[in-house]
């Protein structure tokens, strides 16, 4: 498939401050005329919301297998390259994902240390290869993160495990973003300002290329 | 895991007369003084049952990649392995399930033509080597199973598909049963009195080994 717009990902812990970022992010391609779609994961699709409610709930006395919850990430995933990322860089929009590909990868396989050679096979079926262009992950240490999603309301079922799940994941997000060219890591425990212009000069000049 | 009860499971094609074989099966395991769970695949615990849902719905606009169907698949066969199955086996409960493993492999790879190799890693990551102890294969014509299927009423996203695609699968059904020493081939297209006879048959062998 030929793409002309470009997919353009926001990751990182919770806490870190996706919804701000991605509202930064997307003013600057905006700006700059592209015609943008914003989505999230798991989901953007009717069925991937659907498929977002399953993997978020606590089922009470049900445990939630971490194969299971691994599955689930990628079904929803390929709902959503299928049905909306690949028809719309196809058509020359850009899409702004507030998570993608290297969540599974961090919180399935740093966080519930899935190994690698469970998780490839899975991304080689659903991803056949495609990577975004560009991806932003917000860096922030768990405990400032946490303390900042828990004063937002109540924690979902996978928000609610121990730390050290959070800084596995964490870990391997770092480790991850090293391996990408196309990765920036955004120290989001500086000053509010300097998140800011960081996101914006990085924005900018993947713009400007 | 040591398992001491069984897993027996009923497969075939829509009007294949499945209901009536588990209703059979389950009397004579019952008979012989076995404690038994019956369950449904994909589905038999609540969030399975919410993944059944999503994969069986006509989702209108969106496509359903194959790629999401069969993840979903094994998403919801992992419940129902690690909350339901693997506990009543090692309780020494007997477990009877209405379609399994054999069921992806026929739809998923037979009717759907997706490679196994992309399969075998998704049952690498859900089944852990695990297969039933006895299976039925009831066999139909597609033609015959698809009208028995329709006097029930409304057809579900599946069932609506091309005879083709119930061809391919029953092929895959057969080629797999054959391969299958723990798998009994039952010709439903027979009188009901001898397809009847031949469930009981078989139940009652496994049951006397």
């Amino acid at each position: 498939m030929i793409h002309t717009g470009k997919f353009i990902v926001i990751e990182g812990l919770e806490g870190a401050g996706k919804s701000t970022a991605v509202s930064i992010v997307k003013s600057c391609i905006e700006q700059a005329g592209h015609s943008l779609i914003c989505t999230r994961e798991p989901g953007g699709t009717a069925m991937a919301e659907a498929i977002r409610e399953c993997v978020k709930k606590d089922w009470q006395n049900e445990t939630v297998t971490t194969e299971a919850e691994l599955l689930l990430m990628y079904a929803a995933r390929a709902q959503l390259l299928h049905n909306v990322i690949h028809p719309a860089l196809a058509a020359g929009d850009w899409v702004l994902g507030d998570r993608h590909d290297m969540s599974s990868q961090a919180y399935q396989g740093g966080g519930r240390e899935i190994p690698q050679a469970l998780i490839q096979p899975l991304r080689d079926i659903t991803l056949k290869g495609f990577v975004p262009h560009f991806t932003f992950y917000l860096d922030v240490e768990p405990s400032v993160g946490l303390q900042r999603a828990r004063g937002r309301g109540e924690l979902d079922r996978i928000e609610q495990l121990d730390i050290s799940f959070f800084e596995r994941t964490r870990a391997r997000y770092l480790s991850l973003a090293k391996q990408d060219d196309n990765c920036v890591v955004i120290n989001t425990m500086q000053p509010i300002e300097s998140v800011h212009q960081d996101i914006q000069f990085a924005i900018q000049q993947f713009l400007a290329v």
